[in-house]
């Protein structure tokens, strides 16, 4: 999907081509259940929705700009299985995910990972997308290897070709971190 | 689906970020024909026939190693949907492809783009990934703009967190160049 | 020296990091004489002549108001061997450069490179900075290896630390390229 | 200076793009000492020394392969202004520096920082050069406000136009971090 074809308003979105690396990260093809934390638009877990038919979604923003926003784009796409939930991870959620993608976390990133430990289920998915270095720094220190696995980091940086003076060169976007990582079966490791 | 999934031999790959952005370029969901040209291991045209499973792929590849990696990479994920076709591009086709992807042009990209602009149909996609600096001038000026539309271009670099003594840094992967753009409805224009 | 250094106006200029690497690749130390091709404000030439007190400039420029800038800085600096010359390059210019530096071409790079093969002396160091696409293609076309030798280009991306949200993040500058080269000693060739 | 100009051996060097930034951000034109910390090679150090006659460098390096090459490189540009001390920075000291160069900390890095701070003259310039992500999170932390003004900091990344199957491509560099900041005049900000 492009970046277009999400109403945005004022609120940052995940660009595309994070998207696509996190939504490959999150290998949601068998997975029933993703958490999409910090939705902002929703633009992560309504592409997931839209290509995978048997996926639900949960969407958890605290922003109220933001929740107007993924409600216009759920009717937009004529979506039924986001769960869209008002209010800061971590926050109490009835749920077992399959995979969860975290795309903000208001200066809550230690606490949003364990919590992510609790919620998935073993084996489940972890994608982090970050822009700030503390953030990184942050998320790297706090995936516990006793509890996550196949813990992997990519920088990425797209630069467009823009026309200037009759030429044109390649702009840089901003470079984003994704992190992804596997929860770890502790069940098979304490045997 | 992961770089390790195919079996790659020396023959050079697409790498994994590149694939996902060039899948996402081809806007395959309702295509029926993919003409993968240049297709080396196969992993973009395989990808695309596992992800979409009513796509029919095509494709063309000229070296006899690279041959034989495709065929190796269909069996192991059985698929039947990939025609793969031993010759130098351009070549004679007798298909409409609705996507053309060019992965790999042999020095030939000029007589490569014209022959895929005469495959597709109108509003067909293509994408072209490069990696020479000579390549993408030579794509450029070759898009002719009265048969193709909404030209765009990125620059995409990958580095991945790698340990260095007793710490990490972002070991830069080489930068890849994705160009897409539709091939004009020229009945349409005419009228 | 740093940019703010500089009276700027509205005048492109040569980023510090660039205008450091290029004066780096002119190796100026017993140079007599540089010339500045699309002078801009002046700051390559300008910080030249001040680390090199046995030097003397000759700055190129077209634009009226680049060329009232060059004058405030060298005014702001008391620099008397800067040489102001108002015009399109190439001119005539009756000089033997050590060094050129070429900033901006106004579209004529081709040209210019020629006549700047005339005006060097053998073993004289061509250094062009540039921003688009297409005058990196067109450079390096024109570097004629009969009469230029040991063609280096880099490209050179620099990011500053930007604050953002009670964090940080590496924003990225555009990239520059720069290509560096000597004129053959065309007389030792003959022999 | 190029990077070939240096004996090197094993030993990792700061690159010259790199050493070109970091002699700008030391501000040496009136210098009377630089501190050379990891040296290394002693590049940094011998660049500026060669650069500024009137500058005197100390070398503070660890390793013992690394001392003889600074040794050699000080020969071989007949320079008796560097002082090379073996042993493991911090360590005393009875200088006091107008600037400070950390090519390589060892770990150290906080505690390195803190005595930089007592080695400096008020309004010295400290510029530290770091390739991986944790040291950059370390330092950025240990610039204590209370004693360094001025922090900025860049990330560098150089890629060189490299040749590849009959044409060019721009191969990137591991890129690195030079961060830059003044020592505080306290007694002034007492007052």
């Amino acid at each position: 999907m492009k970046d277009e074809d999400f109403i945005r308003g004022p609120v940052p979105m995940t660009k595309r081509e994070v998207r696509l690396v996190a939504l490959d990260r999150l290998e949601l093809a068998d997975a029933r259940l993703l958490v999409d934390v910090g939705a902002g638009t929703g633009s992560v877990g309504i592409e997931a929705a839209r290509r995978y038919p048997g996926l639900k979604v949960v969407a958890v923003e605290r922003h109220p700009d933001a929740l107007a926003l993924i409600r216009q784009n759920c009717d937009r796409f004529a979506l039924d299985r986001v769960e869209i939930i008002a209010g800061h991870a971590p926050l109490p959620l009835a749920v077992r995910a399959d995979a969860i993608f975290i795309g903000g976390s208001g200066g809550n990133l230690e606490a949003i990972i364990g919590w992510a430990a609790d919620l998935l289920v073993p084996g489940g998915r972890l994608v982090i997308n970050l822009i700030l270095q503390e953030n990184l720094g942050e998320a790297l220190r706090c995936l516990d290897p006793a509890r996550f696995g196949r813990v992997g980091c990519i920088q990425m940086q797209v630069s467009a070709l823009t026309e200037l003076g009759g030429g044109h060169f390649f702009k840089p976007n901003n470079p984003a971190f994704i992190i992804s990582c596997l929860k770890e079966n502790t069940h098979d490791r304490a045997l």
